[in-house]
């Protein structure tokens, strides 16, 4: 059941008037259009709405967000989580993560992806950059849950000619699938993975592409020093650099991780205008042993944003719990404790998200398309409330959001998802056959 | 109302029967008796039981784990939560943290305290390590809650032999209060504050105190670099060696944070049976610069346990988050992926801490009180289940905490807990007027 086939509320969209909650510390109502469109944010905002009382939601005083926006992950991993931790990475991956990865069949991606967007919903997130394969069934995910994605296919020719044709060939499908889609909520972006599994032939072919079609670029960049060392090594010059000189670094392209970058490659983003997305979870996790620049990359004028990386490295994708150990990592390994505080992760997560996914959301603002989100003051974690913002980034977690709506569209009331548990157990059962045919050889 | 006036399953303890839940990967029965005591566990165990059924707890597939101890923390710092962060620390202590808290009256550390029980029990933590002022209001807040806890009043003499002997008596008065309340629930500790707040005379007061009593210790050790030089510039030697040369150093201590600890010191406190209570998120708020030494405390033999610190430095009191950052900090800080697995992060989390607290609990076995939580298997980040230590440390938090039992009493059940706006508006309230009384001189 698509959220077209629902009933009251969570079906189409509807002018929507939200009453009672808190924006800047201001308590305000907020109206949304037929068309999901926020066409006033105000103390008396509601007093004109003519809407249908079913459509009415009462905030109760919570505090409402612009949705969350997650721009680093591989949302269909959620089927990889808690499958292997804990382990050195290239053990990880080859002896654990590889081999299930081969067993992934089309309809394992579309219950993954459908997870992945149950949980941003449940945790705030109504925007996310996507990278994997199979990504057809991403987007059939995505388009079923009413969330907003940029889907990109994870380009990876290996330095040969003939796998090079064969991602260009899958590259050009995915984008030419998504606009036969013509779904507002859905993007698609060039996905080179990384300067050690694509060719300079590869990333410039990428880059050209992206430009012909006005689309984003996604890719990882100087994740660890091996990576930075290999490509000194092999280019003479340090990955930003690089990935420069193959015109891969624009306005439209999201960096993700930039742990390892020194202040030339910070500067060069900068001016740029590159999105570096910041993933903390999956650094530490994973033990990068350096966190991503971010007072340089700040200072240089980068967009900095924040990405959960894929379930298998972080494990959750609550963006609420990423903006606090964003903040309190930088804090740690800059020796600062005043290195980016609440307000600017809380940006992170959501305003510099959109910009850098290209998306008009982000604020809660007249004439931008209503993903908005509502996070309880009621929970004890969220008491008292002396400063909002502190309490968004450092106390609450994913778990007090209570209500979720993306382009005007309410896909989560008062911690009600329709559809869930049938996501839910689907998602459950294509991960225990996924990894019996994979024990199974 | 205490939850000895509570009708139901919330009132006065009753046999209880919990079903289908699973323990170490099996799905089992847990038999409780009226005296709060685990009577059995196992696929058929509650085949016997014939308690009313109203008392019958159907777990729904849940995760059942022991209550998670909180081995550290200032319980009544949550009316301070996101009153200042993201400073320098001697500024936002000498700032703000101590102006306010100048202003604390002992109604405020009741309300307070009664905030971080309802919050701990939220989140699946049944006892903890508190160490604050007006201790006998943090006691009834404990007793009407029906949480456990270990309170110590937070010895500071300033090095003023006058202040010692104020300090000595508030101290003695505490014990001799928790002594008279004559519940199992809550005891008494000594709470030597630090070794730049406590002078040697102090130190080895408490430590005679407490050996006199039987009673624990729980005391900061090296949080910070500066507490390491500058005891080596006025006593010749390291905090650790400073501790065990006052006679602190016994297997009824917790210390907490242990940033700073080198070698020697890891193994005195491995020969000493110290508990080493970790604090991962208050640590990286305030920018340590040095994670405590996990695998060379482990390898001395000292007991590992985990704590939250107080709200004003993490800014929750979520033990599952803080199993989470604890795994990814000890692996980051460290460079090493394999270091702090998530079965060890649980076990700090859980058994570790019982022990830290000489509590009976921390195991799901017959004989022991039962301290019981049980975390959804529904929830979208816990799910697929793979592995089910790896969800609960890396995936979930303490919002898929569904019940928490203590004692075998049920303080929370489905996500309810009786009484909960109440102490929550009573704390918000409390909250406010605080700062009012602050900003008025």
């Amino acid at each position: 059941m698509t959220s077209d086939d629902m009933d009251g509320i969570f079906g189409k969209n509807h002018s929507l008037l939200i009453t009672n909650v808190v924006v800047d510390t201001k308590k305000v109502d907020i109206v949304i259009d037929e068309k999901g469109i926020i066409t006033s944010v105000g103390e008396m905002a509601g007093k004109a709405w003519k809407g249908d009382e079913d459509f009415l939601i009462d905030g109760n005083g919570a505090l409402a967000l612009p949705g969350l926006v997650n721009t680093h992950t591989h949302a269909a991993m959620t089927l990889l989580r808690g499958y292997a931790d804990d382990m050195i990475l290239q053990d990880w991956l080859s002896q654990k993560i590889w081999p299930l990865e081969a067993h992934l069949k089309p309809e394992d991606i579309y219950w993954a992806t459908k997870l992945a967007c149950i949980e941003m919903i449940r945790s705030g997130t109504t925007a996310f950059n996507d990278m994997y394969f199979m990504m057809d069934q991403a987007a059939k995910a995505v388009n079923e849950t009413g969330i907003r994605a940029v889907l990109s296919y994870g380009f990876i020719d290996l330095f040969n000619a003939e796998k090079r044709e064969a991602e260009c060939k899958a590259t050009e499908n995915l984008a030419a699938h998504i606009k036969s889609l013509d779904n507002p909520r859905i993007t698609a972006a060039v996905g080179p993975h990384a300067i050690y599994t694509v060719s300079p032939e590869g990333l410039k072919w990428c880059a050209e592409f992206a430009q012909q079609q006005k689309i984003g670029i996604h890719i990882h960049l100087s994740e660890t020093e091996k990576e930075v060392t290999d490509c000194v090594a092999t280019h003479g010059k340090r990955p930003a650099a690089h990935l420069d000189s193959c015109g891969i670094l624009t306005p439209r392209t999201v960096a993700a991780h930039c742990c390892w970058l020194d202040d030339a490659e910070c500067r060069l983003l900068g001016e740029r205008g590159v999105s570096a997305a910041h993933n903390p979870v999956s650094n530490m996790k994973l033990a990068t042993n350096r966190a991503m620049p971010y007072a340089d990359l700040k200072a240089a004028g980068a967009n900095t944003c924040l990405g959960t990386d894929g379930c298998a490295s972080n494990n959750n994708l609550d963006m609420l719990e990423e903006m606090k150990v964003a903040a309190i990592l930088q804090k740690f390994f800059w020796n600062n404790p005043t290195v980016l505080p609440a307000p600017e992760a809380l940006a992170m997560a959501s305003a510099n998200g959109a910009k850098a996914l290209g998306l008009p959301t982000g604020r809660l603002v007249a004439g931008v398309p209503a993903d908005i989100i509502l996070v309880s003051n009621r929970d004890a974690c969220n008491i008292p409330l002396h400063n909002a913002t502190s309490n968004l980034v450092y106390s609450t977690n994913g778990g007090s959001v209570e209500t979720t709506i993306c382009n005007g569209r309410v896909l989560m009331l008062d911690r009600g998802i329709p559809d869930e548990a049938y996501v839910l157990n689907g998602a459950a059962e294509a991960a225990v056959a996924l990894v019996e045919r994979a024990q199974s050889g």
